[in-house]
């Protein structure tokens, strides 16, 4: 006897997402099989509903039921400002810190030369068309690894080669050690820009 | 901006998964805007259809999709042996060995009085009824934990009073190291066990 059908076709599906392996799938799929029906109703739901349910701003790109977004749409938010991510995630976590009154974009991924992910394959262009004479700042939150560093770079040159560089202020966020963190775990990378950004107290 | 409708409803479905946390959720929640709706729809169908094409077996009470099973309707498997475990999935683990060729009895569980888990609440009923005068041997292949030990026990015990004492073979799965494991790394209890279980070769 093998797996029955019906539960191979639900560990394919658990399978085919990112960090469940074959064995975390196959407990899931049994697991399911104690649940009401009705659960698994909603679960079936939401998976149907959830890219027609949801559109992208066609201004920053940000995952929203409405478009343009909450954000884009709200008239108090600074809009001289722009913030990069590289996932509608990151946009999430930036607002929940409830201290960013700007605008955002969001790349939805960065530049990977090795992945066949150039500038063209994100929404690199549309945020260079975003930027006017009204633009005061571009902070570039795009994660401090390889690719986000190079797709910092990248936005930078293109904004200043575009003639905005006297009146766009290009940033990066800040490196350095996490709350919390322990200075014997961090890597010599993030301990040298940390020394570098040292503060006053 | 918060996260959207129908990516809170995916995320509360992921989280309500085992092991899933709500980090987790959420990853896997918008990593699924970028699949294709088709993925989406095979997924949303697998759950739909889990349970409603699956029946336990009456005998047996395995996972399957005829009643009864593979197994149990096999002609060829040896009926005066039945192997005891816990789980739909133990099944499978065994029947990938290829070596078992008697039947089995899923108990979907173990004794657990600190979960409110009696001999009620599981099959147990099901396999003393099972157990008639052909009956050989019962392998009780619950797993060597508290419950499972405490589920064998229990197993064993009523068999006997039922009067198959001197006709039903009772026995449990050999504990020991597995392959591949270091010694240092294991636990007291399976070491006194390997021990004493030790072959000469």
């Amino acid at each position: 006897m093998k797996t029955v059908k019906p539960l191979r076709n639900l560990i394919q599906s658990f399978e085919a997402l990112p960090g469940i392996g074959p064995k975390t799938a196959e407990r899931l799929a049994y697991y399911l099989l104690h649940v009401p029906q009705s659960d698994l109703d909603e679960f079936a739901h939401a998976l149907d509903r959830l890219k027609k349910d949801t559109v992208l701003c066609t201004r920053c790109k940000a995952v929203s039921e409405t478009d343009p977004c909450p954000v884009c749409s709200d008239s108090e938010r600074v809009i001289d400002q722009i913030l990069v991510v590289e996932q509608p995630l990151d946009v999430i976590a930036f607002e929940k810190t409830g201290k960013y009154k700007g605008l955002y974009h969001v790349l939805h991924g960065a530049i990977s030369p090795l992945d066949n992910i150039g500038p063209d394959e994100i929404y690199l262009n549309e945020l260079f068309e975003r930027i006017n004479v009204e633009t005061k700042e571009i902070i570039v939150a795009t994660n401090p690894t390889l690719e986000g560093e190079a797709t910092a770079m990248f936005i930078s040159k293109k904004i200043k080669s575009n003639g905005f560089a006297d009146t766009v202020k290009i940033s990066r966020l800040g490196v350095g050690l996490p709350n919390g963190a322990y200075l014997e775990f961090a890597d010599e990378g993030t301990l040298i820009q940390a020394f570098e950004g040292r503060k006053s107290i």
